[in-house]
């Protein structure tokens, strides 16, 4: 594979999550909750897990709840937070660009007769933070905002949230969708003053079917599943040890700070090169999470260039990959025209990505410059 | 280790799935949802595993949804069926002895105004089936039974469900947990004539966190979660691949038949010997499945033998690993003595379990009365 550029969708197992899967498939496969010695090693293996994601969180360890994944995680934040909080309130809020598994669950909400608001960005992505916090008010249950735009790489101020619920008197949970942030930014849910906090495996290098709900102690939740008490019953079901184990290794293998400021500058300079090439424009702002690069090329439709740099072995997307084939509602939100949209790429990068394989995607486009332009 | 006999709890990961898991883990990470080449390749191993269970299943390709396991399986269709079809009825229908996966999704329809029916048993955990076809009506939407209980092994007879249900002019969808049956009973959802069953991989030596549910083509079933249309928006979320690719290696090396005479044969050979010791007693009824065997050790009780059992590596359950520490509702429900439920083991066995570790397991017991009773 010449150019992996799509680490916002997926990312490969890193080597620490491979030989921790592998130790747990081959050395402990007991069921966490059976009580003889198999059942107490696997138990060990959780709660190792369970205190290298609480660290990573900065958080308690019985305020981390193991999930299938990110879209677990989302749906059991906003409708756990919704049911169990019903008598306080009726309306709840969120931004117009989340991820599916936010936005959809919203919608549920909606038809189920709560009152929904969705607040809107600048075209740079940025929340609206003054309908923000016009719209919270004292029957306000839930405030859900993703930390960093998955397509757009957009970072938003999460960090004022808390200051703009307790500012309005409202008694809001406050869910951050932090998938694309975890292991990117460095994230304190307690300093941030949030309630909630979603994280997955998959996008960091570890394992796809796990991820994890920062819970704040006390907070009130319904489980959306039922079952036999496992996670102290607010995620029931045998718990998914080979994945939750790679999840552990890839969580312990992260370096957040360092890794950050060598992405700032691989970004930057990836980012210019770009700004050197004629028709194309660069949608991400500037301060965007340096993992992400949304670009347009003139007069090239998205999916003409995937192909095309498909076939080179370059691997990117034109957007979330969970919304395969529709028109991006986040750059739509943020007021694009549709050329701009149509001929929109997503690139995004990881930890590992090397400035040999951007090099390969700079030449990619100017190849596809040139092949679809003479068509 | 000694004598793992806690099969129905959990089970070691065979050959097939830990290649099958580890060729994902290195060779196929991509996301099924992605269109480029890495993508591509993800989803014909999805493609694969979805055929390789259907096959197993005897139903079509998109009928087997994939979920996180037995748990997230057996509360899609209970939940995903009451709220689908509450125009159509309001009362529910299943049994004493189910799993706390689906006798608290029950719970949960009761909290919400359902009319739900526990259908008993009798002193064999055989399903009072007069009860059944009596509460079954023209306003009963769902009927769910488990194939095999999980701590008495005992078969109910799924076959006559659709029966009933026509024969009352129901509208009721009949779901199976088949949880414990899958892998050891030749099972076919569509001659069984049941609309939804669920399997799980960890009790047929795949990985923990994945599982299926056969839905069959045209069931009204409302998902519980939201996302980003995977499993065609019946289960959203990333696909749990590497568990899901180890699934679909423990599947393929199933041998239900020849492996269910080979243990009745192993069982039969069990029971015997176990008669022969003077204070054992056999729950598990003559014709219960083959891998499970439920028996209760006079004026011992269970867990002062489990724990012995555990220091000489035998390990075992007093039931079901996900009620651990609760007095069984299932021997209660079958009206069986509190000295017998307070001296119950399962000896649960998988289709690699050798007569020595059987052999091993009667030794402890022998074991367990002499040290025990001595103090």
């Amino acid at each position: 594979m010449t150019a992996y550029l799509d680490n916002s969708a997926t990312t490969f197992l890193c080597a620490n999550a491979k030989k921790e899967m592998i130790n747990s498939i081959e050395n402990c496969w007991g069921n966490p909750s059976s009580l003889h010695q198999a059942g107490i090693d696997a138990d060990m293996l959780l709660r190792k897990a369970r205190t290298t994601l609480s660290k990573a969180l900065k958080c308690e360890a019985d305020e981390v709840v193991f999930t299938s994944g990110g879209t677990e995680g989302n749906n059991l934040a906003i409708f756990g937070t919704a049911y169990a909080n019903r008598r306080k309130g009726n309306r709840v809020i969120t931004t117009k660009i989340e991820h599916p598994s936010v936005l959809n669950a919203f919608k549920r909400l909606e038809e189920e007769g709560f009152e929904v608001i969705y607040i809107g960005t600048d075209s740079s992505g940025h929340l609206d933070m003054v309908s923000l916090e016009a719209a919270v008010d004292e029957k306000t249950i839930l405030v859900s905002v993703m930390a960093v735009n998955n397509e757009i790489g957009t970072v938003q101020p999460v960090e004022m949230l808390s200051g703009i619920v307790k500012r309005k008197n409202s008694p809001a949970i406050i869910h951050v969708d932090a998938v694309q942030a975890f292991g990117k930014l460095p994230l304190n849910p307690k300093k941030l003053g949030i309630d909630l906090m979603t994280v997955s495996s998959h996008k960091i290098h570890g394992p796809k079917g796990v991820g994890a709900l920062f819970i704040k102690k006390g907070t009130k939740i319904r489980p959306v599943a039922v079952g036999g008490g496992q996670e102290r019953d607010i995620r029931p079901g045998t718990e998914p040890m080979p994945a939750i184990a790679g999840f552990m290794g890839a969580v312990s293998e992260l370096t957040v700070e360092k890794s950050l400021s060598k992405m700032t500058a691989l970004r930057d300079s990836f980012a210019s090169k770009l700004r050197n090439i004629e028709g194309v424009s660069i949608n991400s702002p500037d301060d965007a999470l340096p993992y992400i690069v949304n670009l347009s090329l003139k007069g090239l439709r998205s999916e003409t260039v995937l192909n095309l740099l498909s076939d080179m072995e370059i691997y990117i997307s034109s957007g979330s990959a969970c919304a395969k084939g529709h028109k991006s509602h986040v750059l739509t939100a943020m007021g694009l025209s549709d050329d701009v949209i149509d001929s929109s790429l997503r690139v995004s990068l990881s930890r590992f990505t090397t400035e040999e394989e951007l090099d390969c995607f700079i030449e990619g486009i100017r190849m596809a410059f040139k092949v679809i332009m003479k068509k």
